[in-house]
């Protein structure tokens, strides 16, 4: 059980300290104190040798080669069973992504047709996509434009070969050429998961390497038609972010409102929900509250803060703890990062938990179904549940712990070629590469992923970032640990007293030319799926530079990773030549070809994707060290491109 | 480690315990030891309540309720826990068959466009689809049906909307209904893969009845897109079987002859690899052999047995053992039940083992790609790899377990109702019927499955035969647990013996109206995939009395099961209506909801599949208890129907 002197290990968050406290007061169990319940872990599992595909065990292998089984009742090695479990919860990672997707494209579909209550709001980034994807779109009007893009967005679920129009649209050909020479290129992503799915199974392929290729390819369907089809879907639905102003930590729920916190990933929920309360605001103010207020969690979170500007109540870990403000009157949850555990604790106020995707019910929530055609119609339900549930919140257990910290966002590829066009109307990045190859910016590292109750919320994320600005690497940001930056002043101007010198000055430069006192040192580019963003960064700095994402002097973090979502991502950018930190290891110590394939140098072990790909894995737990290894690689690459290193 | 003593507890086949004894003196380790090694086996393991699903964990929830943790980090619950695991690996359990589908449908469609060396010859089956399918065939030459037949199966996995086409064809009308009620009916099986995993996902579904129902869906996909689907056209690819007379045991194996043992699933291997056999047969003789002789091994072995009357070798439990004969050339494989040991028991002979699929890489195995197109060339290859491996026998390493027991195979629907015409030519099914009706035959069940190393091998699954038999029940059969009862005698007339009177009568009349002595007990309806044959038998005789398929005295049992596959499949037949015996649990018991809601009785449990959909799984070790269980769950269902019961 957490207690006051604890709970400053569970969190850097004091708002949510306070209320792990008051949750401690009121008998409430959270993820924090669960996590506690789990120590110490399962070896086996840890370590990835635990294997359970079939009814033949379980079995259990030797993780440390001293005693116990070396193989599987079926003969599984401890390098095959590792593969085997690694590549399925990759799949675990990639499919979430995939069938987000899948709802924005058949949302999409709906509204072309006139089906469903949405606008096409992102006609650039639409005229943009079908131009890219080579279709004729002259005289046909918006609604023919979308509904041209997204039948060519259908093919990669329905074509039986071929290769995903989405990697043809977004992927750089120098790094498609490695992935063809290895026979990676995926052709339809529902295929592809299947494909895995039968490879993982029992008795099927047993060959470590040809499972860790398997994973890559997995890799590219996480980034192609699961990141960057929803990023790019979602544009053309809702826009395009721009640069945004908002508020961070516990403290932006309002005592004085009806709140209604959205919580999950899929826009077309929170937008609908976000809507509904600002056309039934003044029903609020008829019971006597100041209004209704929408406060984001996880990645719902980020699609509101990035195109509304909506303020974020917390990220991940600490998600049952917004409900323990006593303050909200519905948690809108739609799917993925929904802990289970928030029903039992909505159980103990009026707060309503809402599940609303048809194929996504929560045990002991109510559920409002969603669907493209009766998004109206849920988005005004929910917000009529909140109004109703307002009159029977509990005064005396309301307690929200005060004050928010500013922060920016909305720093789409777009925003960011906009801001420099200040500087340089005609060649925009080239302020930003020029800054890069005279040091003025070291490299470019994307701090993403998630909070994870096993590690204490937002330091890792915070320390690593710190410790990159330090050396004058700018920061990128996704997910929740965009969350973590954000709740700690790393996505404001403030945050420039972190930064060296040389990047304070850069960030100032854009900033005032701009008409901001600087650019924040962490630049928030979007939820989980807009990694795609900074993957659209990468390939634009590269095609601008002439050479491959892989000889970047770039990096992704993910210092606090929970989710196999953070996995899959990770191996898209890995599998692009991008060095990828995890702060909490994956399953795979215990075996030394998974092991070494994935995190050693080229070179010192026949086969890693170090090699074959360029970029690798880094597990390191402690933040600092991790960065300074980012650090090291990123110098590494700077040197390969001949571009101006700090002296060692 | 075996030993003389024990090989005795380890299978009930004489010839596998020589070879067990055998494989100890030589310092080589089976399945059957590394079984044993594995014991004491994790209880969460082996209770369904431990969770890797994220890198929160892992984490293990009580599984007797006393002590330890009761919910995981996100706050799951057991019946969370559990529900999501169950659903993995039925998820697990259904893709190889769909993917195992959809390669046989890619062999039509080139076959259909002359790409690929095979051939139509189930002209009638072919036909009889393009019927069903309501094509329009007048004036279309056969490869032209064939390939509308194909396009029709592609669309089961492109559609994005709709029902499955196979489960049109195949399913009864009355099934359907309940079906469509509860929001089941799949569209593409590779849609509603990713679907399941989405949900199975951490932080998506929690509501344990909906993943229940997912489950049930997916046994949906595994039976029509899966098992049906396969069996359709690989009737149409190499035609539909008909009585044979083999052989079993590794008897089968012959000391003057180059031999080869296909094993896995995949015919397209199997009958090209059968086809050059004979066709190079002559260089054998050339190299001083008696000529070449292929064995079967597992599905591979029952789809050759049963259309081209190839003897079997061994099953499951066993394979390793075939090359432990030292007189094994080579062993190809292609996908799925393919121990991983087997390459390092290859490794100590001059077997090569072989893999094929170019998906399903097998480490420490050569690999001979095929592919439709490629198909001759392959075949060609792995006999002349077992050409070149002859000459290295050590004959000092050869022990071939001597004896052979014949059996009868080739059970298709269609053959089954040509035997019954001999009784009543227009109406075959009425005798059977009549039989049933009178009590003759108690009711109809199927043994299916595997045989696991956990479990004595062969002997559950011949026990449970043997007391139904003795009940006047009879037995189909399928899988590995079909070559259990062949290497047991059950699936010859001899095999009477064990019959309960009327039954044997009923068996003696319909053999002797066709020229035999008696059909077996026992009739050999084919593969794993084959267990369509079976469901097709039941829809037939439900459809011909009128009721529907969950009314009828029948049910299945595998009393041996391993694979998650027999786990996929038996939940495609409960979805039916039809009770399930396993005699190895699922990883349910640490759930009380899913176990209920799978065993309980309709009314003793809010929500039960017994109830929903007249169906329920039993999981009984024993197998005299499970037999009996069975018998009384069938006389239950024939007292519904008003049929005869026997005295309690």
């Amino acid at each position: 059980m957490p207690s006051q002197l604890v709970v400053t290990d569970f969190t850097l968050d004091t708002g949510v300290q306070e209320l792990l406290v008051k949750a401690e007061e009121e008998g409430i169990t959270t993820a924090f104190a669960r996590a506690k319940e789990q120590e110490p872990h399962c070896k086996f599992g840890l370590t990835g040798v635990c294997c359970r595909r079939c009814l033949q065990g379980p079995c259990r292998i030797t993780f440390n080669g001293n005693k116990g089984a070396r193989r599987g009742v079926c003969g599984a090695t401890a390098d095959q069973i590792v593969a085997r479990n690694l590549l399925s919860l990759i799949v675990e990672g990639t499919t979430p992504h995939v069938e987000h997707a899948r709802e924005v494209l058949h949302t999409l579909l709906e509204t072309a047709e006139g089906k469903a209550p949405y606008e096409i709001k992102g006609q650039e980034k639409l005229l943009s996509l079908a131009k890219k994807l080579g279709l004729t779109v002259d005289g046909l009007e918006l609604n023919q434009i979308a509904h041209e893009v997204a039948l060519k967005a259908l093919q990669d679920f329905r074509q039986q070969s071929g290769v995903s129009h989405w990697l043809r649209l977004r992927a750089q050909g120098k790094t498609v050429e490695t992935w063809e020479k290895l026979n990676l290129l995926p052709a339809n992503a529902h295929l592809e998961i299947a494909n895995a799915i039968n490879k993982a199974a029992m008795g099927c392929e047993s060959d470590p390497v040809s499972l860790l290729l398997e994973i890559m390819k997995m890799g590219l369907v996480e980034g192609y038609d699961g990141l960057h089809l929803s990023t790019d879907l979602q544009d053309v639905l809702f826009g395009t972010p721009r640069l945004v102003k908002t508020q961070y930590r516990m403290g932006v729920i309002k005592e004085d409102y009806v709140n209604i916190a959205v919580h999950g990933h899929i826009p077309m929920v929170s937008e609908k929900v976000l809507e509904w309360s600002r056309r039934l605001n003044d029903e609020a103010k008829a019971l006597g509250a100041e209004g209704i207020n929408v406060v984001g969690i996880c990645c719902s979170a980020n699609e509101l803060l990035m195109r509304q500007g909506v303020s974020v109540a917390t990220n991940y870990a600490s998600q049952e703890l917004a409900i323990i403000t006593g303050a909200l009157e519905v948690m809108v949850a739609d799917a993925q990062c929904i802990m289970p555990g928030l029903a039992q604790v909505a159980a103990c106020y009026h707060t309503e938990l809402v599940s609303t995707l048809p194929n996504i019910k929560l045990e002991g929530a109510s559920h409002v179904d969603w669907t493209p055609e009766e998004a109206d119609k849920m988005g005004e339900d929910i917000v009529r549940r909140a109004l109703a549930r307002y009159p029977e919140r509990d005064r005396v257990k309301v307690r929200i712990p005060s004050g928010t910290v500013e922060a920016y966002a909305g720093f789409s590829v777009e925003q960011i070629v906009e801001l420099l066009s200040a500087l340089n109307k005609e060649d925009p990045l080239l302020p930003l590469l020029d800054a890069i190859a005279q040091g003025d910016i070291l490299g470019v590292v994307a701090i993403v992923g998630c909070t994870n109750p096993k590690v204490k919320q937002d330091w890792a994320n915070t320390e690593v970032a710190k410790e990159l600005m330090r050396n004058n690497v700018l920061v990128v940001a996704s997910g929740c640990s965009a969350h973590s930056l954000g709740k700690n002043g790393l996505l404001s101007p403030e945050g420039l007293q972190y930064c060296g010198e040389k990047l304070a000055n850069v960030l100032r430069a854009v900033g005032q030319a701009n008409g901001l006192p600087a650019l924040p040192p962490a630049l928030h580019m979007g939820s989980c799926v807009d990694n795609s963003r900074i993957d659209d960064l990468l390939v634009a700095l590269a095609d601008r530079l002439g050479v491959a994402v892989r000889d970047l002097p770039v990096a992704g973090s993910s210092p606090e990773n929970h989710s196999p979502k953070a996995l899959s991502i990770g191996t898209f950018f890995i599998a692009q030549g991008v060095d990828v930190h995890i702060g909490v290891n994956a399953p795979i110590t215990g075996s030394p070809l998974v092991e070494q394939a994935l995190t050693a140098n080229k070179g010192e072990f026949p086969v890693t994707t170090d090699e074959l790909f360029g970029g690798k894995l880094i597990y390191e737990a402690d933040p600092i060290r991790a960065a300074r290894t980012l650090i090291d690689r990123i110098i590494q690459k700077r040197r390969a491109l001949g571009l101006v290193c700090p002296e060692a």
